[in-house]
């Protein structure tokens, strides 16, 4: 038999408890052993719980029962729980988390700790909920040189995008609706301004390329600009505009994180990923690509993912897995936005005609010795794919645009496949 | 530094020393340990290979050299690659195989050995090539009921299908060009008559259910009788004609497996996996459902599961993971096709009116108290989807259509969303 404590009894500290009651038996034959619940800890009361005998207020009785040997922290943000799992690892205990802020800023300092006490700190559940891919990246695809990793990794705001094409509801309207279905939050500002989404790939990037990658080094931007009529322009071009979280290895070495909504067209097996889902692409040199997709949040899928994870600290208590970055001290290896190279979708906000678009972008090419190919919307939009422009020429084109009288309102990235390059 | 042995020099086995060689600094870092190719049995000569000092032609040297801990199969076939893998783990050397002819028709007999010598078996290469499913279903699902798995498990096949609607093919000729490009055997039983899905199915079926699911025991049918007018027909009723592998729990405890081809509804993400991808979807009481994509076969894909589980061999030699199921010593538990509840894709030989077929379909569901919805192609078909008839049932609206003169040509099941049952 093996005790464990729960820190936190909010959606998905009690989704762990549900699951844990449900599946109990076949959890005790995964782990081979039986798994206890001994503790909750929560600053709330919760007198008409079944489990009420078992709630704490305070971590010390946790940390001083020798007999729990694994911790899940289910309570979210950076302090409590950061100063709560260092001092269950200092005392040998395994711990668990789906806290994606707490590993994105402290990961590397959690995964020392848990390395020198020989213990686990497993965090599967803070990146894509119930989707398996902190494992299947570190350990399926171990003897690959990750080139990149792309995906939708905020079902909130995949929500809201396709609320917004698929029922023709403006942003504001369609975030109103994922907080009344309780997918967004009163205060929106983590999903929707990209924020929870750069948590995500900072530690899907630290885990791939074997440094912490702060979520201060990463360029975030969100869909507050993203209007209906982006979602229209990108549906008639064949593909649509999805909050993308990417990381690439560039040639000079350095890698490239960024948040951003993009134009994903519709041969990308992302671009049709929908409602909150998730999904991630990953790029290696010996598989080529592989997706991985399901419920990006959410109690079950998300305790799935934690349950997951004590089974395997239960089964393997003082195997110290390898899942492991360190802290650089410096991130002169990440690389800023102006690395990408990407092909362009651009949107105006006036109705122009559209050989005049089509001929003034392709003067643009023609003049600077590219050969992509301009795809005109039937009205006001187009988009130039299988094409890596730089920087300086996305903005050299769009100076061309605009000198031709041409107004763009809104220019994203093209998300080709990232794996062909 | 762990040595390890190579059984079979054939596309596989070469793909595993080439990507060892590749990206041995990297394989090292996350084994935590120098992996030396030690020896590569093959009855055949490789004079010219730059590795012709490690050949050799019995597994003696091989069992006799206590430094080898881990021997990857890439042979195929049943024979002699069981007897080869149980001395190697009565010797307690832990095994991995890219083997699925031997996982589906050994599994049960490996596992015992492995847990008997306290060594391990992997075999993730044996399902879905590249894509990491074994671990992520026995792991990280694993505290999950659950309840069916769906999915593309032979890309060959796959390949063909697609090519007979994309390029306006027949079957014949989308054969012969997968031939050409080396995706099917000259002999191309095992893929096209589903056989080599059956065996993938079988061992993710066992994975699941704790019980070894035989071969024999599998319905099994492959895609010879899929017609291009079928691909069109199903394209026309927003869908395709997919080879599906799948396994269900029924309500008695039983479960379903089969292989067949099915009309996949494009909502499904399953229905536009092109090419010799492989897609999985995997539903649980906890997840709802997860996917996992990628290449199924290939050189190198192939390779990376393999390497992936030989450096868990070397990082975690002696702990012996749960991966396990045994032979029930009967195969009472599986169920047979009769069982299946599913809506229905029809195509008719001739041309006939499509109300009339509308008009039969529906006045056969009115008779039966069904509250279906017929959706008739432009021409010979209809498919009647949301709906879960029995094969009675099925049966009988099949004889409605014939008394009102319409004579089937092809029947197939209609894939639903598995998880939302």
């Amino acid at each position: 038999m093996k005790k464990l404590a729960v820190l936190g009894y909010g959606t998905v500290g009690s989704g762990v408890v549900e699951l844990l009651y449900r599946n109990h038996r076949k959890i005790a034959d995964k782990a081979g052993d039986d798994i206890q619940l001994a503790y909750i800890l929560d600053l709330r009361d919760f007198p008409d719980s079944p489990y009420a005998d078992k709630f704490v207020k305070k971590i010390d009785a946790i940390l001083a029962d020798d007999e729990v040997t694994v911790v899940a922290e289910c309570m979210g943000g950076t302090e409590p729980a950061f100063t709560f799992l260092m001092q269950c690892l200092e005392r040998g205990k395994s711990v668990v988390t789906s806290n994606k802020e707490l590993i994105a800023n402290k990961g590397a300092e959690l995964l020392a700790a848990a390395k020198a006490h020989a213990c686990n700190c497993f965090f599967e559940a803070s990146v894509g909920g119930a989707i398996p891919i902190i494992r299947p990246l570190h350990r399926c695809l171990a003897a690959n040189e990750i080139s990149a990793i792309y995906g939708i990794l905020n079902g909130t705001t995949n929500f809201i995008l396709n609320q917004m094409l698929a029922e023709h509801m403006s942003f504001a309207d369609a975030l109103a609706l994922a907080q009344q279905l309780g997918y967004a939050e009163r205060d929106p500002s983590a999903d929707v301004d990209g924020h929870d989404a750069c948590r995500k790939i900072c530690i899907l990037a630290s885990l791939a390329f074997g440094k912490h990658v702060y979520p201060e080094s990463v360029h975030t931007e969100g869909i507050r600009s993203i209007s209906l009529e982006d979602a229209y322009a990108a549906d008639q071009l064949d593909g649509a505009v999805k909050l993308i979280a990417f990381v690439e290895k560039l040639e000079n070495g350095k890698i490239l994180p960024a948040v951003m909504p993009m134009f994903v067209p519709h041969e990308n097996m992302i671009s049709r990923v929908d409602g909150v889902f998730n999904c991630v692409e990953v790029c290696g040199d010996a598989i080529d690509k592989a997706y991985f997709c399901g419920r990006g949040a959410g109690k079950l899928p998300t305790a799935s993912a934690v349950m997951g994870d004590v089974i395997e600290a239960v089964k393997h208590h003082k195997t110290v897995f390898s899942q492991f970055w360190v802290d650089a001290g410096t991130q002169d290896f990440v690389a800023g936005l102006d690395a990408l190279k990407c092909g362009i979708f651009v949107r105006f906000a006036e109705q122009y005609d559209r050989f005049l678009i089509q001929r003034s972008a392709e003067n643009w090419l023609r003049a600077n010795g590219e050969t992509g190919w301009v795809v005109p919307a039937t009205d006001n939009a187009f988009k130039i794919d299988f094409l890596s422009l730089t920087k300086a020429e996305r903005d050299s084109l769009i100076a061309a645009l605009e000198k031709d009288g041409l107004k763009p309102a809104v220019v994203l990235p093209v998300l080709s496949d990232p794996c062909a390059e």
